[in-house]
This record gives structure tokens, sequence and C-alpha cells, in this order.
């Protein structure tokens, strides 16, 4: 598939690398077409499965949209993506609405009431957002086997099953089994897996790694 | 040990039984000196062991006190108990501030740059507050081996290191063991714990049952 991945940080590389290494053909959008870590990225995985453009070229480009940017950025990044390039599209909307502001801890932009996820879909009501992969480090993102043999969760939050059923098949593309992928509910459900931010960045500070996750047992 | 455990709902009444399963000696407290509930928990573990009071008294029996009450009741309650009745005490805190007033899904009254451990703190400076065992149902607070072996998580935040190693004692005497107890930090890292409640009533409605924990996995 032709794949967007808006942001060129740390989560955008690992999702687009993991991406093209399972057949996908991505293109890297940030706010100017000429952004030196996606040329990186362009250079690294060649030009036949990879490419970069704005936020408006990558997401005319992708027929899936990952949202790797900043949370607080998020609603900017996609209006200068355009609305006509998001319309009927699926957004993966990996962002967390961390606000660093106010010093440590950061506190979240949006929550408790409503979510960062909501909040992109009441300003983009064409898309299917569907909220996945925020509670945990990119590095399990892309490679669940890392820890504990993939014996842990993702969660799912979104309004439309049919675009949750293709982000759980990305997901397994990933390495996650199925039972290992929970779906919460609706997007409302994405209050919880945002807030539980605060939790990951005190475990975060006690094992010194982001090599961890969250396993739901019973 | 003399154990004071404030409120005579699900959670109150599990925990008073554990204690006193354990050892302790248990004075209920509510709002009233002749609650019903409290009355059948006395009858059930004997006098000897059991015996219910107001707020105030049972804040007074306690050498440590258990806030089992509602979340957004416990500044009140706290109150009643009195200043001189908690001072110096440890009060773990297994609140979380749940609001059900905007309907379902229920918001946290308190959050993200506050929790309601910190409330208690803040108001009560006197008291040595721990905050432990809200992150999930009572019938797994008491009886870890329940579900996965034991072998899943219950979180501690709190100021004072002894008060933490004492809180860690009696989580022992429930059944958990030293490697299922993460110390998350100070107080503030009860931020955290009680905003796991969204995720942990999504959850809970795609099992449709309590008896489930997070284990934290690396």
């Amino acid at each position: 598939m032709k794949i967007a991945v808006l942001g060129t940080g740390m989560v955008g590389e690992a999702i687009g690398t993991k991406l093209i290494e399972t057949g996908h053909s991505v293109m890297m959008g940030s706010r100017t077409a000429n952004n030196e870590k996606a040329a990186a990225f362009v250079a690294k995985h060649g030009k036949d499965k990879a490419s970069a453009g704005t936020f408006a070229g990558a997401a005319a480009f992708g027929e899936i949209i990952f949202n790797c940017t900043k949370g607080i950025e998020s609603i900017n990044v996609l209006k200068s993506a355009g609305e006509k390039n998001l319309s009927n599209k699926i957004l993966i909307d990996v962002s967390n609405p961390l606000d660093f502001s106010n010093g440590m801890p950061p506190t979240l932009a949006v929550c408790n009431s409503d979510s960062m996820a909501e909040e992109i879909q009441r300003a983009f009501p064409a898309l299917k957002v569907v909220k996945s992969l925020n509670t945990m480090w990119c590095g399990i993102m892309v490679n669940p086997a890392m820890i504990n043999g993939g014996d842990h969760n993702v969660f799912i939050s979104g309004n439309d099953s049919d675009a949750k059923k293709q982000v759980a098949g990305i997901l397994t593309g990933f390495g996650w089994t199925d039972k290992a992928i929970i779906d919460l509910g609706d997007l409302k459900t994405a209050r919880g897996s945002e807030m539980l931010l605060p939790m990951w960045l005190s475990i975060m500070g006690t094992k010194n790694s982001g090599a961890f996750n969250f396993k739901v047992v019973s």
C-alpha cells in the first residue's frame, strides 16, 4: 500500500522503516519538502519505496496516513496537509498531547473529558481516526518480540470498524499477534490510552529505559 | 496492628476482611457509628478483631488508615475524621476521583496537573499519604494469586520512604511478591495511577469482568 508518515522524528522513522520492510511504499511528510531527516530516510531505503514531501504531498500520496507528529502540533499539521488530501482516509494517530511548557512531569494538553484523537476527529470529520501504538516506545511498536516474546498489548480505539480491521492488519504486519491487539471500543476510549502516558513516564523513570510495555493479565 | 478502614463499600469490606485474616485489628469507619454494613462486618469477624465507629473514631483507633471512600468524598471524610486523629499516621489512599455526574464514561474530578492523593496530602500535611491499590478491582487487591499466578503489578506513590516501606509490608501480607510491587516515586506519580482508571474501565467493558490487572513486561 501507499502510506503517508507525517513526522520525521524517532516515531516516524521507526514506523516508516517497518512499513517499507513489510512491503509498503512510504512518503514521509514534513513542514518542508527538503527536510534533512526525510531525505536521509529516502537515501537509506531507496527511491522506489521511499519518498519525501510536504505534509500535503504525503497526505495526497497515502491511502493510509500515520500521524507521528507531536500531539500538540497535530491539528495544525493536518490543516496544512489539507482537508481534501485526508478525506475518507484512515488516520492512525500515534500522537500524545504531551505539554512540557510547565516543566516536568509533562501534562496532557487535552484529557479526561476529551482526547487528542477526538479533537482530530472533530476537526476532520471525513477522516477515519484510529488511535493506536501511542502507549509505548517506538522501538516496541514495530518490534513487539523485543520484549517478553511479544506477549504484551497494543490498544485500538476508533469509531469505524472496517478502519480498525485495517489497522489491526498493519499491526499484524508489525509483528503483533491477534491476541495482543485489544480493541477498546469507540474513539472516546482513546482518552484512556492517552491518559496512560503519565504512568508510562513514571515507569520509564524507574527503569531508565523505554523498553517495556503493559500486558493485561487475567 | 490496629488499622482503620474508612468506607464500608466493597473495597473497605475486602481490605478490612483481609487485614483481619492476616492478624490485624480493624475498626471500620463510616459517617455514623451504627452503619449496617459495618455492624455486619463486626458480626462476621467477631468483636475481638473487628469494631465499628465514626470516621473520627476509626481514625483515632488506627495506627495506619486505609482510605476506601469515594475519591470525590474523601476530603470531607477526612475532615470529619479530624486532623488530630490523622496526625503523623500513614494514609493508604485506595480512592479514585471518579465523577459520574456527567454520565458515562465517568471523568476524573482531578487529574493531569494534580491528583486526589496530592489534594489529600495538601489538605492534611501531617498525614503520610501513600497511593496504592487503586488500579484494580478489590478482589485482586487482596488476592493477587487469583489471576496469572499473582504475576502482575501493584503501584506505590508517596513522599515518605519509611511509609512506603510499611505499605509494601502490608501488600506483602495481602499476597503481593516484592517484584510485583513497583514504587513509582513521589506522590506526584499518583497522577499516573489515578489516570489509569479510564483505560481500566474500557478494558473492564471489553471483558465484562474486573478480574484482570496490568503487568509491566520488559
